[in-house]
């Protein structure tokens, strides 16, 4: 963990002092778990629908179409270069959201803590998770919390839930590519994956690969104010650029061809995937998107990403085609052609 | 596992069969991911929205406040008489909506499975949330797995979070009772903990006790045609009906007075908590609901919720007062009178 919480910094720290760790009856739904609940998360979050402690979140109705969405967040270890579980599970809720084209807007997150897990350490998440959520404007307006005995989890995990409003007249899905699209990426692949992998096994490289987790909706936005007529868009994440091209190129019925030199890696990653035998391709990111795009927009929007903060090393990667539909192909720097295929198993458990 | 289920009644079930149980891999959004996902979930939940596999869900969206709440299950066994962590996943977040005065649309499910886990039982589990959520007319629209190693979790971990719309006019809370209005519980205390415990503990009881897993919305939908006019709506789960009452009493600045003989209570279930020495006050429950109501609309609403399946017990049991602002006393059956204090700890640890 790299910065370690101290009990002195908490907003309310009193009955909390008394229990260093969790225990099943911060799960029990008694006195302990509302001590949790008012001086842990309220004062963190500091939401007034989520103080309200109802059963649920009552909230206006946005006007448009609503995306919901959920996720899992059980990344090992916690705290790694560049961000933790707290940012992951802000950051890929807002992400999912946004890659269904919509603005996020409110997160709901459930805990499943492990008993003896440092109330220190718990602290951290929930803060980091609170400044991600206030970078990414969305409000977590309820959660849940349950407790399950000692070696029956691993500290934390996460489930945090999303809902976002679609605009009118956006219609993006994995099934919408056309042959003549271009492909672009938004940045270097593999920081993720990277980040955690060296952190986890104890490997040195000359500079620390740090996790690119980073909300992306703002992003998105910029590319829909340059036209609404975008086919795809996608966060590479687990099974990394491979897996989230052959959804696309499966959903769609295309081909998708790629030139692996225009991929943009940074050079301790490419480093880093030598050594340990890893596809770059197939390693996590956690603040890219792909986007798919009418080729007479490409420019545009490529434009419009790299004078992004989050997308100034953008660049075309590739193109749909109508050959072999459901196939991915990338063509080497040696001037081959390969079928880039999504990995059967796991090359980095517990990534996200 | 009451029922088990066995390969022959699947769906497609080709490729699963190779892998009998959950691995690495299937977490890894590679091709087990897909596979799982293809024949596992989206048969079994059939719906057009989530066969989509878009990052998020895009839905019309409803007019009125919308209603957004998250629960993680952990319960421990999976299987138990009456129910399973399949309905209670889907009919705990169906009655957290419910609470808030709203009808539940639209659910997602996010698993957090342990390598080694059946793929059979998660079959049946999927197969047990699919019927619920039929039964409670809501949609499960999104969606997400995640894998952790052996002995990093217990089977199967899942959270739920779900949409309602909550009509014009409703407006129920924790903080809304006002001292005269009435107190009615719908039915029995106790049954789900005690289910579980007894299973857990392989007690044996002359009946067995099942749990109580129903979703409430339809009985809500009938109290609320009586009148908007409802103060609070509360199911006493984690913590049972004492948290329930603390919370109200608390949240309101009220006192509440109960009658301990006028809350119905199974005789086998009277019996289970007098030998293992539980208050069944504490014990938690997953199909009953507390409505505080003005005094005026008392009469009606019992009657209505007599009527209901769900309801058929229901009963007065106390009353709201302006006396010893957030405590609950009950008048015992010897004609004392005592304090029923939140629990501090965990009675029954994992009960949902």
């Amino acid at each position: 963990m790299p910065n370690p919480p101290h009990f002195e910094n908490w907003t309310c720290p009193l009955p909390l002092r008394d229990y260093p760790t969790i225990t099943l009856a911060h799960g029990g739904g008694g006195r302990l778990s509302a001590e949790l609940i008012e001086h842990l998360f309220l004062p963190a979050f500091a939401d007034t629908t989520l103080s309200r402690l109802t059963d649920a979140a009552v909230l206006p109705s946005p006007s448009g179409r609503l995306a919901f969405t959920t996720d899992s967040f059980v990344v090992r270890p916690l705290f790694f270069p560049g961000g933790s579980i707290g940012e992951l599970a802000v950051n890929g809720t807002v992400n999912d959201l946004a890659m269904s084209g919509a603005e996020p807007m409110y997160l709901t997150a459930a805990f499943v803590l492990e008993e003896g897990f440092a109330i220190t350490e718990l602290a951290e998440v929930v803060r980091r998770m609170a400044n991600a959520a206030r970078a990414a404007s969305v409000r977590i307006v309820a959660g849940d919390t349950k407790v399950i005995e000692r070696s029956r989890g691993d500290g934390c995990y996460i489930t945090t839930s999303g809902i976002g409003v679609v605009s009118d007249g956006v219609d993006v899905g994995p099934d919408h590519a056309q042959p003549g699209d271009v492909v672009i990426l938004s940045g270097t692949i593999g920081d993720h994956g990277m980040a955690v992998m060296s952190v986890r096994e104890g490997l040195e490289f000359e500079t620390t690969i740090e996790s690119d987790t980073a909300p992306l909706h703002d992003l998105v936005r910029e590319i829909l104010s340059v036209t609404r007529d975008i086919r795809c868009l996608r966060d590479p994440t687990r099974g990394g650029l491979a897996a989230t091209l052959n959804e696309i190129a499966n959903c769609s019925g295309v081909g998708i061809v790629i030139e692996e030199k225009a991929v943009p890696m940074n050079a301790a990653v490419r480093a880093a995937c030598e050594m340990l035998g890893f596809d770059p391709l197939h390693v996590a990111n956690e603040g890219k998107l792909v986007a798919v795009v009418p080729a007479k927009w490409a420019h545009a929007v490529l434009a419009r990403i790299k004078a992004h903060p989050l997308g100034v090393q953008a660049a075309v990667i590739g193109r749909v085609s109508d050959q072999h539909p459901g196939l991915v192909a990338a063509r080497t720097a040696l001037g081959g052609t390969r079928v880039v295929s999504l990995p059967l198993g796991e090359q980095l458990p517990r990534i996200c």
